[in-house]
């Protein structure tokens, strides 16, 4: 009973909240030619699920350092840093950062732009771009065309065979659905998942704000289970478990789970075994689940933590649970968030859901073809032999030593700082680093109806010039203080450097710890 | 009150539903590690709205093309055609139809996707076209980061510029969002103007079937007004006012009006009186205005039948309607829909609302980039005196020619027909003709569980492989039969004649008229 009177109420709200103002309108003169009465558009206006989106990620703190940019673009000089580090997003190939894109795919998605331009480079670039690119335009025709809305066949037909090759289990081109980054796909499946005011959905905490905006904006209810900061931000099957029975009691139904692996914001990588017994858990509480896998080529120590996806786990252990994997060419090696490309693979999805996903899809036509292309790159690329291979791997080489050393430095140099705990990320772009604060920051920070970590950023930000997103944007335990920052800068001792001289000064300016 | 019972019963009913639901589920075991019990995803889990979703542009009919085109593409020799013809989608430059796109477009392209080409073309490409490649990577750097959520700044300033120059009215860059193409805009607003099973939006019928199925999925209540075929598809005042008392006897809530101008199907075009009278009713009625602009290039007869933007209008009239204008590349002569690029503008919009908008879209992040670059393409193309501007013209102009060509000879040979009219569309991309069909065939549709325009478009499509889109995926009055076909087919005699056949040999079919 306890589940009907949640959702009861909830539904009851909203409805008195909206008849209150339609009634109001409804008194509003109606074929009144005389004297418009026209009422502007104001946010109390709006569905109400809006209010509650929130996303961090690009919130005040972005905001803000968008200003700084203007700024220093415009000449300004009272600015105690020249330029502004966007820490806060993890974009590789943002100005300031400019991870290169790798040769192989440009060169290929230049020739689908204009493809006479085969005959200019014809013996100048290598001869596996030219074949790939025209592969493709014969299957594709012009990617000025919408294509079918799952994505085209063979691109998908090649995610196939990606899967098969890393998990060792057969993959269908049909189960694929190609997408405009891996966000997009997490909010069709959450569309459709979600039956409003009644569906809830477990989360990690701390989660990528994506999850909770697009629960905000669909109306389900947000489960949270909170990973285990001193084991590695590991999984806790415990505390899944008593989230599970939490909105047992709170009336809530929970209907999905999912899981980042590698994570975000924690850079954590699951293990086999708790990768397993999340299958069975979801087993048995008959649970959908959603595996965000962007980061699974972001792997920093492969031989002690190693990815499995959850496909091949489900598989396996011959599991009939019902699964969503995403992926994208936003992160790993690649980087290309500008192209929004991604791509679900469907595990367990009977024909009939598989039809209303398709149905979906179709509404919104097709997906990026400059997305779709990347993702063809990201899942073949260059073999070894073939003429692209040697730059290729020794781009992607570069990529993952950079990241790498980036984040062991800055992990170690933040530990050493007092008040200042992070776990060393096995995996993903980012950090998460604990931090204790004075008691006076935190009260000046109550003062100013701001949360305590996102005082600190700010003020890094005005100090630095480094954004970064609080621990409040990601969630955390009551009273916890975080930070998440990308491992995507280079010169990455001055920037560290600042972090460390930064933090110093604040711990001392609000009275020490 | 009318009001409150109609969207208190439905919530109540879809309420009921979930609960059943839920509560069956609660009786599963909980924690029962002994014996899983795994339920399968069915679709009866999903969100109830998802459901009621219809996309007839790719329904039935098109996943049938597909299957003659896999068909015909391994070999099939039984089909009594050679190849498939999708006529369904407005999408110009797909396979078979393969309207070129525009080579100053695309070269900007090819040149963002990889920079370094530059050197190997200079001297061979227009030098306008490395100046813009140039003016846009130093403003955005890498296409492969995200940008600002509602799109690179400069790319915002040319669209305001192109707006002011279309006008004559200022235009704010901080008022455009760039999108995912138009759809991905109307469906943004549409979710944050919708109140789920509260807010009612005025549609015309028939209409682009985006504006039902977004209404479906987000859970608002359509009203639709029906346009006038005997004035030629003309917006008519007066069935908009009694669509609003039918909204008001029905309890639903009108708060926005979709006007999609040239129109999609019917190809009209709304003149300036009807334009102004449709602001006076939505400052009457407090109506926020969505104006679907996407073919405001297609214009067959310019002289006749020009093209005004409402944002001109409202300006015009100095009405403070709230106004949302989409435009798109994938329309007009630029045809780019794989790119997935558009925008739209707000007028009399609010900061508070404004900052809504781009909360909501930084949570997808930002649209794809080379959507943006053919976004920047379409608002600034080369002009008189530069040195791609010769091709250019050449190359529009011969679009401009073709369609307006194919047009009005199938709108002729279509009203030659017996049992067919057609209107001779002055804009958009298609015909909407309707037809009337042989009692017998209505009957045998009704047997089949189909309208009889899917019928007919069935027949169409297994006796020629041309694939159209029947009426009731449009929507029309009771009793009529239409399709949509688009104009976009070269070999129109060859197209038409095949049309003709069949028509003559269903009527016959079917024991005439």
């Amino acid at each position: 009973m306890h589940m009907i009177s949640l959702a009861s109420r909830r539904v009851h709200n909203q409805l008195r909240t909206h008849l209150t103002r339609a009634v109001t309108l409804s008194q509003s003169s109606f074929f009144s030619h005389s004297s418009p009465t026209m009422r502007p558009l104001v946010a109390a206006d709006l569905n109400p699920a809006i209010a509650n989106v929130q996303y961090a990620v690009r919130g005040e703190l972005a905001i803000k350092a968008e200003e700084h940019r203007e700024k220093l673009a415009s000449g300004t000089t009272d600015l105690p840093f020249t330029k502004v580090i966007s820490s806060n997003i993890g974009n590789p190939q943002q100005k300031g950062l400019d991870q290169p894109p790798l040769t192989f795919s440009r060169q290929v998605a230049a020739l689908m732009e204009y493809p006479p331009l085969a005959e200019v480079v014809r013996g100048k670039w290598p001869q596996d771009v030219l074949d790939r690119a025209k592969e493709l335009q014969e299957e594709i025709g012009s990617i000025g065309a919408y294509s079918h809305s799952k994505g085209v066949p063979l691109i998908r037909k090649s995610v196939a065979q990606f899967i098969e090759e890393r998990d060792g289990y057969p993959s269908s081109p049909e189960h694929i659905f190609l997408t405009a980054g891996a966000s997009a796909g997490v909010s069709l499946i959450l569309n459709v998942l979600i039956t409003p005011n009644v569906t809830g959905v477990l989360i990690p905490i701390p989660q990528y704000p994506l999850y909770t905006a697009t629960l905000a904006q669909f109306s389900g209810i947000p489960l949270p289970y909170h990973l285990s900061e001193p084991d590695g931000w590991s999984t806790s099957l415990e505390e899944i478990k008593s989230a599970l029975l939490k909105a047992e009691k709170d009336g809530a139904h929970p209907r999905a789970l999912v899981v980042i692996n590698p994570g975000n914001p924690t850079g954590a990588i699951l293990d086999r075994a708790t990768m397993e017994a999340v299958v069975r858990l979801c087993e048995e509480h008959s649970l959908v689940l959603l595996a965000d896998e962007v980061y699974q080529a972001n792997l920093h120590r492969p031989d002690t933590h190693p990815f499995h996806s959850f496909k091949q786990v489900v598989r396996a252990l011959n599991s009939p649970i019902p699964l969503f994997s995403f992926h994208s060419v936003s992160k790993g090696v690649t980087g290309e968030c500008g192209r929004r490309g991604g791509y679900f693979e469907c595990t367990n999805i009977s024909d009939e859901v598989l039809a209303l996903l398709y149905k979906m899809a179709s509404v919104t036509l097709c997906p990026p073809l400059s997305g779709q292309i990347g993702v063809d790159c990201l899942v073949r690329p260059p073999k070894a032999g073939t003429p692209s291979y040697a730059l290729w791997k020794q781009e992607t080489d570069a990529i993952h030593a950079a990241l790498r050393h980036r984040t062991q430095l800055s992990a170690a140099r933040l530990n050493a700082l007092p008040g200042v705990s992070c776990v060393d990320s096995p995996g993903a772009l980012y950090l998460y680093p604990k931090i204790e604060l004075p008691d006076r920051a935190v009260e000046e920070a109550r003062r100013l109806g701001k949360s305590p970590d996102a005082l600190y950023a700010l003020e890094l930000l005005d100090a630095t010039g480094i954004c970064v997103v609080p621990g409040s944007g990601f969630g955390q335990k009551d009273g916890e203080h975080h930070y998440r920052l990308t491992c995507l800068c280079p010169g990455v001792e001055e920037y560290v450097g600042a972090l460390e001289d930064f933090h110093k000064k604040f711990v001392e300016k609000y009275g020490g710890l």
